[in-house]
């Protein structure tokens, strides 16, 4: 078996390329502020653009103003292998939070042009549009996206439909950005942790099991106010009481072991809020993140007859109103296998791990094979100027990639024009 | 023994004044609104004044603008027996809270002067200046107001200097309105219970064994806001749930066995508030209340134990600052005999119980013989249009109120007189 050494991006090339997209946007303390369809959004685009084209990509702009760049394949039949993530920011956040997935992507393609590769399938990588809030763009491609311009009036009260005009979408066509698993194979994103776990366990890359699906709802709990000092504590209906139950209770679901979801109570709100007036109403948020749909709903049912009980417990009337439900979407077990793979011929050490923040692969990946690739977040900051992973860790994340890709491009290749029912050759890509 | 029929006040007459008071400041849902210094106020104590000059006294205001009816008694060298209240509300408040034993002072000095009686103490029937804010009136009287104009700036941020000018106090000389137990032997004030315990027992009349002291503090939970989705549990420092954890200590220790006190959380605010955020701060009141000021220390000193376990499990940092402290006033213990036994012998039920909200007899209890005689409060409401108590519950409120009155002055009268070792006659007044 001939050894060679593996293909490897140009690291320094990949992070002048985010020291430079971080310049667009950024505000006095070293954070990021690229609103979708700001100037600063456009302008980002514009330049991620220019560098797609010089990577040798064709570049389209979707209905949902996603900007696909296309690195062609030598089969023209055959459907895309995909990467991509945004370029949009929160207010005030920093320079890796999807940035990095669309910049891996373009280095990626730099890599194999000035190498003189060209995969069997078509490289491409995708912008896609508004992730930070609306998600209207991997929503538009999935095919997801309620057609209800409400649905997606953008936080400074504008109307997307407008907003999307700016960046060459249109609304009205919004189904034409839909696709399938006959155009793209499979999508593997790049991203920063967003939280601790790859830090604290001292791991070089996370390899996605999969998005969380999140339950949120509204718990309302009503009790009595009335006078803190002339109400006995038997003839009180305490409806902060109850609720402080209500934290402890979702806060054990959280912890239930075995069990990796996790549970919030974030929002809390009390009435009359006065020093000396027993509470008489409190309002809640209550947020539940899994991979697993059934390990969701059987917390919010075991939640549902807590509340019963203190309820009864406390005099008091408490209601939970559902109002979010986003199902789980998890990783095509061939591509978590092929990630695995590739670390440990990279001597990356791994942890396979879910994402419990949202991400464009999560609508993607309900058409067609899904993975995504962590780096860690140092302290597992994210949304904040303090958002950082270090040159090497982007590296070692986008080597991953493209070693994934080229391990993909060998397998899917091989089912396609052979029909093979031998397992693919695990050769290393030189 | 010769039995005669008791005197008794004129009910009738007792209620009309109480609904001719309050339609002074009366608002659209039937509520009272007469804050302290306003028109309506001064038109109310101009009201009283008059009723109080009709029904025999002599009228002055002292320094705090306080209102001092007296009904001279036989022995000039004697100190007054006193009663009263307030005539202030608090905005959209009831008819009865504090006009009650205004009234009920003045109906027993009208029947008094109908029946040719004169007690050998002068009978005193007082306005307390502001009771239901800076109780600025019992606090001059009681030599407890603090010499400084900002600790009593009114709620619409007037200086109670001016305001004291305008129903002819001096805050000048506010020292001049204080007075001791030479000048007061007794203070009984009669007073809706505001509470609904009378009501829950069936009693008809509560025999008040003093006020309670009250402490607050504001407690601050420090934990680590984060992302509700990517921090897993066994990361969190959420400051909400060591937050709750506090609220049910403080439940806990308000229901604590044996005791009656009381112990509330009634304001409480989470930072950043938000669905998707694992809270990082807290701030909430804690309000603790009883007739023991040691009780109230144990429970202080309790809670100060369990704030530093619950910040060491909860990774949290928890700090309590103390800004409220009111020493309890105990009823002397000769009054609350005394209007116990009036109930008996009136064939009243009675409950002996602590008052738990501030009453103008805490501040007057400091330097003299002090009691309270509550009624009941329909439903326990009070500081609202609804409060309500029946006019026979009123009367019979005010025929304890004037039986006592006649109990007290001939024991009183006993003691000064003869420095007699016996016991005084308990024969009933006719």
């Amino acid at each position: 078996m001939m050894i060679v050494s593996p293909l490897f991006v140009n690291s320094d090339r990949l992070n002048r390329s985010i020291e430079t997209l971080a310049q667009i946007g950024q505000v006095a303390d070293g954070g990021v502020t690229r609103i979708a369809f700001s100037p600063e959004d456009i302008a980002a685009r514009n330049l991620v653009q220019n560098w797609m084209r010089e990577a040798g990509m064709n570049v389209r702009i979707d209905a949902a103003g996603n900007m696909i760049g296309c690195y062609q394949g030598k089969q023209a039949n055959f459907p895309a292998l995909a990467t991509g993530s945004h370029i949009d920011t929160v207010p005030n956040g920093g320079p890796y939070d999807g940035a990095l997935g669309v910049l891996a992507g373009i280095e990626i393609v730099r890599a194999f042009k000035e190498n003189n590769i060209r995969l069997e399938h078509s490289i491409e990588v995708i912008v896609f549009t508004d992730e930070e809030s609306t998600m209207i763009g991997s929503k538009a491609m999935a095919g997801t996206a309620k057609n209800n311009l409400e649905n997606y009036r953008l936080a400074d009260g504008k109307s997307i439909g407008e907003s999307l005009g700016k960046i060459g979408g249109n609304w009205d066509e919004l189904e034409r950005a839909k696709r399938d698993r006959s155009q793209i194979a499979a999508y593997i994103e790049l991203h920063v942790e967003q939280g601790g776990i790859l830090e604290n366990l001292n791991k070089q890359i996370g390899v996605v099991e999969g998005v969380v699906g999140a339950y949120r709802g509204i718990i309302t709990v009503t009790g009595k106010a009335n006078h803190a000092g002339t109400t006995p504590m038997e003839m009180r209906q305490d409806a902060l009481v109850a609720a402080a139950q209500i934290v402890l209770q979702v806060n054990n679901l959280g912890n239930e072991k075995p069990g990796n979801q996790v549970a919030t109570v974030g929002k809390f709100n009390v009435f009359p809020n006065a020093t000396n007036i027993v509470p008489g109403q409190v309002e809640m948020s209550v947020d539940i993140r899994d991979l697993s749909a059934d390990r969701i709903k059987y917390s919010i049912a075991k939640l549902e007859q807590q509340l019963i009980e203190i309820a009864a417990n406390t005099q008091t009337k408490i209601t939970l109103k559902p109002y979010l439900w986003v199902e789980p979407t998890l990783a095509a077990s061939d591509i978590v296998k092929a990630i695995a793979d590739v670390c440990d011929r990279l001597k990356l050490s791994h942890h396979i791990l879910p994402s419990r923040a949202g991400h464009d692969a999560q609508e993607i990946g309900r058409f067609t094979n899904m993975g995504m690739i962590f780096v860690p977040s140092i302290e597992g900051i994210s949304h904040s100027p303090k958002e950082h992973t270090t040159p090497e860790q982007c590296t070692q994340g986008t080597n991953v990639l493209l070693q994934t890709f080229l391990q993909l491009d060998r397998i899917y290749s091989t089912q396609i024009l052979h029909q093979s029912q031998h397992p693919p050759a695990n050769q290393f890509a030189g």
